[in-house]
């Protein structure tokens, strides 16, 4: 069995060459719900939605997540209301917010609803968010010139990301619990694969639950990350703005110290062979790859050289 | 200023008629908000929109309710995942849901909401809920053996009001408070004008909320109503059926007992002449005309026949 820790976009993509390699049934994903927001009486869950809408290969292939074929009505409508319109929804991803809603509010968990989902699109692995109880991530922003904490989709979506970032914080980390099945998974499985996924906003809330970093630690000779930062950049979203505006060096070398806990392993991509030695020196054994996933067909290549860097063959 | 109490499809139409006739600045609507349901999270208010969608031409001339060149992609998801399909929402209705919803838990009141809606709808007349407060209609019906309280919408469309009801309730009616301007509206009124709506489940609610009735009865020489019942028949819903499954009886002799305490003047359509006499007999004025709206102008001469009916001529 295979455990992945994921994030958005770059963990679906990575998915989507995993099940290409390994039977889909032997798949267990951990998904980021700090991202998730609560936008009109509605519980969005973007990690989620985009894990699956691109596995059900419903992703629109020009934004990278919400529905193809997808159509604007009702938030037209709420923008002629002068209403909140920033964060777009289009109306069949709607759907998935009204369904997830409502059984949210029949009392069912969110693990519940989302396995419900993923089976409506006979997505054959597991989908798990961390955990079902409210965990949201903050983040401090010099907004234009004072400092204050917004949710995450206001700095991400809101603000496009592109003001600077003072702080992270995780709402509900003191009181979250993994959800039924994620510590099974990470303590079973025969591969642990951390995503190009956003170390402090994707990937570190995971790590916040209480019982997870732990669970991740004890299996870290079993674990393999992918470097999110390619030449020193991401490649997609704003991690590399983020580490440096936090301290950390946006680069393989920076992702190694982050991760260094977490996996024995990091795989980092052709474009940054030059810096294989240091991430070594930071106690992390690198593997050197193509990473851009462009296709299926080159994430598929990734995750066998990420299943092979612990020994199991496919 | 005009006055008129709201349910629906059949006050939607008067009131098409009646901005035709005065000045739509002179006319204030209060209007039901029993049927309102919360799902998939969201604050629906039927008769609210209806009254609104209609107004700005914006009503499925077919459907009567809902919005034109709508489409349905929304629900289509939600079909399926297998969730709550029954009640019907298009992707631009949505929008005004979504919009309702998030200003509501903003703390904006359904009041300051609604006036929100019908300005960026530019119609001119003043739409008021009849309270803020949460008023709920339940309904008791006989499914299929035994009896059991739904809400209003599960009775409505979910069973397409097709089974027997045994009694009704509003919950919300001992602590509800008329919604601003509404008392105001009733007390200085020139003319009060009661819409053809279901008088069991349209205008009783209106009722229900305390002090409502009060002013009404206060203006009942300036209240004209209009029978929903035509010929022994509701042009539109079930109002026939719930009239006799309650023990009242479904004609315009049935409609005056009921409007007895609120309306002096009962107008009663051609059809119906022959019970003029027994609608006087019970202690209402009986007017006789046609009261089928089948386009704006046969409303307007409608609404013209009201207002004359009071002394207000137009």
């Amino acid at each position: 069995m295979i455990c992945v820790l994921a994030g958005g976009v770059g963990a679906a993509r990575l998915l989507t060459g995993l099940v290409r390699v390994v039977d889909p049934a032997e798949v267990v994903v951990v998904a980021n719900v700090g991202d998730d927001v609560v936008l009109h009486g509605l519980h969005i869950s973007p990690d989620l939605d985009t894990i699956t809408y691109t596995l059900a290969d419903q992703v629109d292939p020009d934004r990278g997540w919400g529905l193809r074929d997808e159509s604007w009505q009702a938030m037209a409508m709420v923008g002629r209301y002068g209403g909140v319109d920033w964060f777009g929804l289009g109306d069949r991803d709607l759907g998935t917010h009204l369904f997830r809603t409502h059984r949210l509010g029949e009392g069912a968990t969110l693990s519940e609803v989302t396995a419900e989902i993923t089976r409506a699109w006979d997505l054959g692995l597991t989908l798990l968010p961390v955990t079902d109880d409210p965990l949201r991530t903050r983040v401090t922003v010099v907004d234009p010139d004072a400092e204050r904490e917004v949710g995450f989709q206001e700095w991400f979506v809101q603000r496009r990301h592109s003001v600077p970032v003072t702080g992270l914080r995780m709402v509900g980390d003191d009181t979250a619990r993994p959800a039924p099945g994620v510590l099974e998974a990470l303590i079973g499985a025969d591969a642990v694969l951390v995503a190009p996924s956003n170390p402090l906003v994707s990937i570190a809330p995971l790590l916040a639950v209480p019982g997870v970093a732990d669970a991740v630690h004890a299996r870290r000779d079993r674990t393999v990350a992918v470097s999110p930062i390619v030449a020193g950049a991401a490649l997609k979203g704003p991690a590399d703005r983020l580490m440096v505006d936090l301290g950390h060096e946006a680069s393989v070398v920076g992702v190694a110290r982050l991760w260094h806990d977490l996996a024995a392993t990091l795989v980092v991509d052709d474009a940054d062979a030059g810096l294989a030695e240091a991430v070594r020196e930071e106690g992390v054994e690198p593997v050197v790859t193509a990473t851009v996933m462009r296709d299926p067909d080159t994430a598929a290549a990734l995750a066998r050289t990420m299943l092979g860097a612990v020994g199991v063959t496919v």
